[in-house]
């Protein structure tokens, strides 16, 4: 019966707001972003404290830091909590890398250590920063004349291919940059190499020999320094596939793990530009292309095989490893059930100053200035929910397991789920979302300063002298985004200030990196703390969610445009793909003009405000309708992956794709040239194309 | 801000009530199930009107049909439309069955007619019948020696080899009554025969010869009826899996539908009892068990094979046609996107009277009383959708088709699916449902006077001298609850009156039937459509959804209980399932009390009412939970059922099995007996406990 009774509100309400009345809550978010309330000198604090030690999953160090995060979050007035999980997690056990240059030369051994620097004040504990190594590496010892293949890519390979080289039975070096490491790992694998060496050169990362200077005089890397991480191909604890790994839980067996396609099959070693140079002058045969050349301080790269040989040795331990998500909660005062998620990850590979702290220290910057604003008697009128995940570098492991714990939940009440991953790895305001949040993202930064031009707002920046700015897209596998997004179908966005850094994942990723080259004064910390906060603040009050899937619209136009060139001579049709773009253009209008609607046709029963439960209604329309991007199914061979719009690319973990699914049976089909691998093809198109129908039927909110 | 708001209403409400107050609900629940409201003469009346000729799906009759469905509906002031579907069905069109029963015997044929007798008013239009056939029967031409296999079982063909005999290249004659005539083709093609033709035994149908009396001096199937059906394994449109068949869709293509694992790879026939008896006689062999002997005038059974040779020969057309489902909406007051669907199928094999018009015609009954609770003032809360289906009996695919283009929605919004597949076969109530719905089915059928016996209601003869009534579960292909609990997992029921009939699936099941010996007076369908109706009113209008898990604890821990005989030697452990069990009895404990506490806990600022609000977030709970006992991968093998609880039993569609997926993997790990095959069947429980577990986390509301 309460629907008549809520009609009859509107006697009571202005009566109602005379007595109890409070400010809009508009207001609070113009406070939100005001410098009143920011706090950079905390930002920093923060950050020292978290990046004090080392501290990798599994450490006691991250839990300490946990601990940290924890209180920090509970001094806040949000109610906050530990949630753990036992995960399989590899450590380095030993190591060896030894170059025989010719038959006529010794071979030399290299120690594989990154060098301390005169006055680092964090030589103390340096010992407990992780040898150098590649988290989930195949153990083992191999040996064998080496390849140089650039990045390693697919087309690498080809290219290698087409000069005569045969990779059979190589170690192969690779150099870091285009693609994810553990695909560089697979790709070689697939090419018939037996170990993999990858190093940082100096034409990516700086660093160097010659008259080039380096951290701590200048940002670049180091010579020594070595970009370590994770060469897993998937996603969440490799012993439960799809489940949480929570309580007394099912695992598979260490060879079930071991048979797993993402896990790697041959040895490898992360090594430093130094390391990759010594090897780089013993490899002769032909010469590299233009493009393959780098900054290394060698005459001309060239591209074996040998007569430079490399023996390469790793083991590793894997073990069942304890970690810690925190979790805080402010509770929402009238859609409780209805959560606004900030996600960042805490675990680092070595100190995390960058990568991932920034991006905690901007986390606990929101969650003071809420409680500053729920002092001033702000209420969010959803919750909101901190997630500060742990094992985020083995494999976005601590996101997965939660998001695999508490799918429904998620699937059922999540409204967006905002992503900091690291806050600042230099200048210039980048974002990556699902596209109905791209209106949103263009409004927010529109309301705050850019840190690096106080003449000028972040959007004005970040666009340019564009008419729009570059948004990502989240198909990528690159942070805890991928669970939600990939996995439910839940919005999401991916905020930082720069984009990459030399030092990354190198023991030189500290405090002092960050206050002499990221951001000394921490205003770039602050920005993201503005933009992250007033998003979540817009998603968590507004009476109506701000998505536009009208930019979804033309996301998918193009994506299928884009598809054309790829098939149009092999008889496939686009046709049911566009079609089902056009309805969900009308659904998208529709729904935009609904809103209007129901604005404007308040009258005189509810002069004060619209009907709840059709804003509710209307909301849960566009809150589910990314779900319905996702298929139960799953793409085809990859069926954790349930967004059939954006998922990793296969042979790039980083890179995200549209429409994977077709984008896999592009690729087998252009293989194979058979009429049913075309079909293949055909029948992805046509699962794209049901499911964006899905999303119209959703944002239309009827049955047929 | 509209919580502040709703605490205010209370203060208006008492003059609210003054001046516009309605009754209570619940008052016009009582009135819906009083004498006052029920129209036992115009039931009778829809069921003449549908049943006036045969109305096949696809047929220009049953279009008809879905007209008056639809006018009717319309007449009730209910907002109704047809959604049609394109799918594939099939027709017979040529058949012929030849016996030679010894080698020293000429060749008989039958002319495999169902006879019309004297006097029948439906002989006008008995041409309409369409050929006795099994729809997606396998065309050809098949002959060999007869093994008599008895209901055509598994068990029956173990049997079978214990005794010797060799089904191979042999006509399997099988008898109708224990599985689904779709498992006995696909065992028989197991077991190597080349063709199958099923029988109707009288002693598990009637008729028969001697001084027998049927069809229409008494209820039984006269001697020449047929039982006619599909033999297809799946459900929804062979030609479009999982996906609906919805405008220019994707289709697969004829040779994909062929090798499809569910449709029958070898001929079949259905026949009547006097043929089975012919061909019976022409057996010989060692004599069949005791319990395989049946009503036949045969001296003895035998099993064959031989010497009786036949030659079956069948032909049919699979075309593209056109279905219509009828969808009629009474938008609810409050919670319009909350939605109650009573579903019933209209295409029928011959003329419907019991199957399903019989349920169609309580249908519109339903209807009408709910008119007429409308022009009385009453609106329910929550939407009521009528859906009236097509082409049930190919193999539920107006269903199918409709759940899987509307899966979203139905996931995120339906509260219960009430199905009525035949009203009336006979006497006694018949329930089957998900456990959760238990308590409701008994209290509305307290409600409700049982029509055979006005001295008590339904509930004191169908609980008879029994502690608690028999509930059914809804693992089985039968009817259309299928993609609503094994697809999506929403909660369901489904009702009748009697169990089964003699002339089930023949020509004889018209209006004369039911007139004679069905239903005279039609009270047994104003006795469905009373507790059909109530439930879905209480489930409609009642402000906490009468749902309560704790009936689902009591199900799952009996037939967790009932697995240890199966797994208890074979080094499984089941304690995961037990303990996910023992979550559930807490989450399903707490959330009843929460239940209590908020109508308790009204405090004075609601002294008339419950928070709205938290209402809803409780009920979106109760909701919800079971459609967490779905996994989004599937049974293993069977990936469209998505329930991990329900699905049909393997090698019987009719059958319920809970824990399928655990029940095919012990099935898989009993014929291997490896180490790796009892390693699938814990991971199976461990699936179950896992899908347990979520349910409870959704009862809970909480993220971990």
């Amino acid at each position: 019966m309460f629907k008549n009774t809520i009609t009859f509100i509107a006697l009571a309400t202005p009566l109602f707001f005379l007595i109890f009345s409070t400010p809009p809550r508009s207001s609070y978010h113009s406070l939100y972003i005001s410098s009143s309330l920011s706090d950079n000198a905390s930002i920093s604090r923060h950050l020292y404290t978290l990046t004090r030690r080392p501290h990798v999953a599994g450490s006691q160090a991250n839990a300490d830091a946990a601990a940290y995060v924890l209180s920090t979050l509970t001094s806040c007035n949000i109610r906050s909590h530990i949630v753990s999980y036992d995960v399989l997690l590899t450590y380095p056990v030993s190591r060896s890398l030894t170059l025989t240059p010719s038959p006529q030369e010794a071979p030399t051994t290299s120690d594989l250590t990154q060098e301390i620097y005169e006055g680092d004040p964090y030589a103390d504990v340096a010992n407990e920063v992780l040898p150098t190594f590649h988290a989930y590496a195949k153990s083992g010892t191999v040996s064998g004349p080496v390849v140089y293949v650039n990045y390693g890519r697919v087309e690498d390979y080809a290219k290698l291919k087409e000069m005569g080289v045969n990779v059979s039975g190589t170690v192969v070096l690779a150099r870091y940059g285009q693609i994810y490491r553990g695909d560089i790992v697979e790709n070689a694998y697939e090419a018939g190499a037996v170990g993999v060496l990858v190093y940082t050169d100096r034409k990516d990362y700086g660093g160097g020999g010659g008259d080039a200077k380096w951290f701590p005089d200048d940002k670049w890397m180091p010579p020594s320094g070595v970009q370590v991480g994770s060469v897993y191909g998937g996603t969440g604890d490799p012993t439960t596939p799809g489940w949480p790994s929570a309580g007394a839980c099912e695992r598979i067996s260490d060879d079930e793990v071991a048979r797993r396609e993402d896990i790697p099959k041959i040895p490898s070693l992360p090594i430093s530009a130094a390391n990759g140079e010594a090897i780089l002058r013993s490899v002769g045969g032909l010469v590299a292309n233009d493009d393959w050349q780098g900054g290394a301080d060698v005459p001309v790269y060239r591209v074996g095989p040998g007569p430079g040989i490399v023996n390469l040795s790793y083991e590793g331990k894997q073990i069942i490893n304890t970690i810690q998500n925190v979790i805080g909660v402010i509770e929402g005062a009238e859609e409780p059930d209805r959560f606004v998620i900030l996600g960042n990850h805490r675990d680092a590979w070595t100190f995390g100053a960058v990568d991932p702290n920034s991006g905690t220290a901007a986390l606990l910057e929101v969650a003071q200035r809420l409680e500053k604003l729920q002092k001033r008697g702000w209420k969010p009128r959803r919750t909101i929910v901190f997630c500060n995940w742990d094992a985020e570098e083995y494999g976005l492991i601590g996101s997965t397991e939660w998001v695999e714990e508490n799918r429904e939940i998620v699937a059922s009440r999540v409204i967006a789920y905002l992503n900091v991953d690291s806050a600042v790895y230099g200048a210039g305001f980048y974002a990556s979302a699902t596209p109905q949040l791209d209106e949103l993202l263009k409004q927010a930064t529109q309301q705050v300063q850019d840190p690096d031009n106080s003449s000028q707002t972040i959007y004005e920046s970040w666009v340019g002298s564009s008419n729009s700015p570059i948004i990502g897209r989240l198909g990528g596998g690159g942070s805890d985004y991928a669970a939600f997004v990939q996995h439910v179908g839940v919005p999401a966005a991916d905020l930082s200030f720069g984009e990459g850094y030399a030092v990354y994942h190198s023991m030189y990723d500290d405090f002092v990196w960050m206050m002499k080259f990221g951001d000394p004064m921490f205003h770039r910390h602050v920005a993201v703390a503005n933009v992250w906060g007033l998003v979540a603040l817009r998603l968590a009050d507004e009476e109506f969610l701000p998505f536009n899937y009208l930019s979804y619209v033309n996301e998918l136009q193009k994506s299928t445009e884009d598809l054309k060139g790829d098939v149009s001579d092999k008889g496939i049709s686009l046709i049911p793909l566009f079609k089902s773009i056009e309805e969900l253009k009308k659904a998208a209008t529709n729904i935009n003009k609904q809103r209007k609607a129901i604005e404007e046709n308040k009258g005189w029963a509810s002069m004060w405000k619209n009907d709840p439960w059709k804003v509710r209604e209307l909301n849960d329309r566009l809150m589910m309708a990314e779900r319905a991007f996702t298929d139960r199914d799953g793409l085809t061979g990859r069926p954790w992956y349930k967004h059939l719009i954006y998922a990793p690319s296969k042979h790039n973990d980083y890179g995200s794709t549209s429409f994977p699914g077709i984008g896999d049976a592009i690729e087998k089909a252009n293989n194979l040239d058979t009429a049913e691998s075309w079909l293949s093809v055909q029948h992805e198109v046509w699962r794209v194309s049901r499911a964006v129908t899905h999303v119209s039927l959703v944002l239309n909110g009827e049955l047929t």
